[in-house]
């Protein structure tokens, strides 16, 4: 630990200054969707290179047919990783929910001993990435040097679409591929509760259109003999679960692993229920597969969801019709090593299967991506556990997001690297929306938990 | 047969003069929908009120709110009939589509030996009431009086939602009520085939709503641990019906007959089959009750049928919700002595009993009719059949009908009576559509028809 003492007192005695140059960036408003905020953006990236350089990095704004990418490299032993941040943010509007200008960042004290940074883009994601930089300055400037090899690449389209993103990846790999990626872009468990991400689930969506009369029949002249393509349609989704919960479609466990009894441990640690985990949207009992707890059901189980159905007459009263078709979006959340394609072949055939043969069905794929998963036991995971518990008042844990990160199936694709994902935002940061903040705790101890990581990497 | 031979001859000899009575009343635009033609509505009325009196009958304009109706008596000994018909018509619009001036109506021969009168009305309803005043007036003019006691109520709301018509028949009841009804707004099997419609089927229709979350959730933040009202929606919809097509809900087919095997065979000698009867709307298979007859399944059985369903994202692309709610409308065709107050609790027991204790659902009634049903074998039914059967060269056939037509319920309700549906449409009339049309041999063996009718009541 003798390395790293300095580095964290070194932090703790420059936290104001860190805090000066947060509020300088979260100045600059990077709105990336925004065409009249293209200038800002440039801006941020210019300003983002200049601070990099400033502690020694070989740092560049790098153009793109968008916002510019901003990469930079920094020499060291032992392995290579590449730091992974955007600079862009959301727009602000409605401005008039703000309780303060959202370009005007300040420190408040929201309750005694609790202060939070305010602006747009504190929490997401110019906060965030500015606890490595200063876990790197910090470094750099206590040993001259810093604890393995580090590159870094800030994007500035992430809040819309990041569309220059895999040309610039394509374009890059050899000088962007490390060992394994790095990105601070995620949450803590709670304040006091840090965590590292190791499961992102996947998605095959897909569009299904259930036709049968060749037009819209009158319910009176037809009904009890012609096909209803509702019904139809309603006979599928209504199949797509037993009634233990579990997706029906053959095959679709294939690739799905039982979670390691310890780590469904960890979770129930957590103390969440059903009743805290649904009672704040209003419901109270899992609706999934039965006798699992429900941060297993969204954390590492697959799901069967319909997120859209539409068919005959939706309008205001009444209307005895059978139409001619029917439709529904249907999305499967994947987790592990579920195969997103054979899925989705998986799917077409059971509903094929359950389409009368003078009726059709037509198909219209709407992405497939498969899960994120490392091992809970890899050492990369272990490590930055072990690093994050040091620095927080709890013990840091493997969770898993029930959502996707796209830039981490990209690195794995298209890099061939896994990304250890990291970051101190909590739930209540209000990101994308008025009145974003992050907290005091998650900049100062982000900065101490960046730096115990990268001197365990480095060991 | 003395009594009714000279009728017929009358009839045979004055088809050129009803032709052009009932060319002065195609003349009349009675749009009734569109009130820049409600002069032509009383034109309408009046018109049939003069020849009314010119027969004998005691007739008169009567107003109500809307349109006015038209009630005429005429003296006889025997049973008392109520006529009903309506003198109003369907718009015409798109007028570019007809061949010839809706209102200016004409006699063409479209194929060797098959003559049709066009226009706006010449099948609904105007060409099928003269069918019955012609018949009356022959009569009179043959024997001087009628073969039974004659009232006439003829409406101008009925393209328009009658909505004058349940306020004059309480206000008119003593009037009104007669031993039963003849209405002419039916159709024949075939051009060979007349047919006496004995049922109707009855509807329930009712809109469910089923909310779960207060709110819409991500469904990679919630999916697999929240309910996701458009799967519970499915599961309700697809469990209407077991795998034999009928209908679970409990309860369900108290009240329903089945269909007299002798019925059944006259039906299966009409030799439509599932090829005829769903190949012209691109179907081919049967979709409701296994093992029984297209025509027993639209004519007498019940059904479940989904008329239009909503829910979650239905947009152009695709969006990862688990939407807060969902609905759907869903409608029940009855037969017989099912009694739609029961079978709209059955199914919300059914439905609610499908809920998660944590969800709701909502219902809101979209009306409610018992169906109308003659004892196939009720002397009125007989006597009609018989004196079809006499002028065409087919035998009669007792059909039924999938939809309903509301003024036979108000008569059995309101006035007390049944009715005996007798009418000359065909299929291809082209009813409500461009090229109205009426079959020359409709007109002419329809007057036959009616004098045939009133003849045989009167023994």
């Amino acid at each position: 630990m003798s390395d790293l003492a300095p580095v964290l007192t070194q932090l703790d005695n420059s936290l104001d200054q860190s805090l000066e140059r947060l509020f300088d960036l979260l100045r600059i408003r990077s709105i990336s969707t925004d065409p009249a905020f293209s200038d800002e953006c440039r801006k941020a990236a210019e300003w983002l290179v200049e601070d990099l350089k400033s502690i020694g990095f070989d740092a560049s704004v790098r153009d793109t047919t968008g916002h510019p990418m901003v990469v930079a490299h920094h020499e060291g032993e032992g392995p290579h990783v590449l730091f992974y941040g955007h600079y862009d943010v959301q727009p602000v509007d409605p401005l008039n929910l703000w309780n303060d200008d959202p370009f005007d960042p300040k420190v408040k004290e929201i309750e005694p001993g609790r202060k939070v940074i305010t602006g747009r883009g504190s929490a997401d994601d110019k906060g965030q990435l500015m606890t490595f930089v200063e876990a790197c300055r910090a470094y750099k400037a206590v040993h001259g040097k810093l604890p393995c090899r580090v590159s870094i690449l800030f994007e500035g389209e992430e809040e819309s679409g990041s569309p220059s993103l895999k040309p610039f990846l394509e374009a890059n790999a050899g000088e962007l591929k490390a060992d394994f990626a790095l990105v601070c872009d995620t949450g803590m468990w709670d304040r006091d509760t840090p965590a590292v991400c190791v499961g992102l689930r996947g998605l095959v969506g897909e569009e299904i259109v259930v036709k049968a009369a060749d037009r819209d029949l009158h319910s009176g002249e037809f009904g009890g003999a012609a096909a209803n393509p509702i019904t139809i349609l309603a006979r599928v989704l209504g199949d797509l679960h037993d009634e233990t919960g579990r997706v029906t479609v053959p095959g679709f466990y294939e690739g799905v692993d039982e979670t390691p009894k310890s780590v469904l441990e960890s979770w129930a640690s957590l103390g969440e229920t059903a009743e805290t985990f649904l009672g704040p949207i209003g419901l109270s009992k899992p609706f999934g597969e039965k006798d699992r707890s429900v941060l297993e059901l969204v954390w590492a189980r697959p799901t069967a969801e319909v997120n859209g159905i539409i068919g005959g007459y939706t309008g205001k009263g009444f209307k005895t019709v059978i139409p001619a078709e029917a439709s529904a979006k249907v999305s499967f959340r994947l987790v592990h090593n579920q195969d997103p394609v054979k899925i989705r072949a998986a799917f077409r055939a059971f509903v094929e299967e359950r389409i009368p043969s003078d009726c059709s069905v037509e198909f219209y794929p709407h992405g497939g991506s498969p899960a994120f998963q490392l091992d809970y036991d890899m050492p990369l995971v272990v490590k930055a556990q072990a690093a994050l518990t040091e620095e927080w008042p709890k013990p840091a844990i493997a969770v898993a997001m029930g959502g996707s990160i796209p830039i981490v199936g990209d690195f794995r694709r298209m890099l061939g690297m896994e990304s250890l994902l990291v970051g101190f935002g909590l739930s209540d940061d209000r990101i994308h929306s008025p009145n974003e903040k992050y907290e005091m705790s998650s900049f100062h101890h982000g900065q101490r938990s960046w730096a115990r990581i990268l001197d365990m990497l480095g060991k």
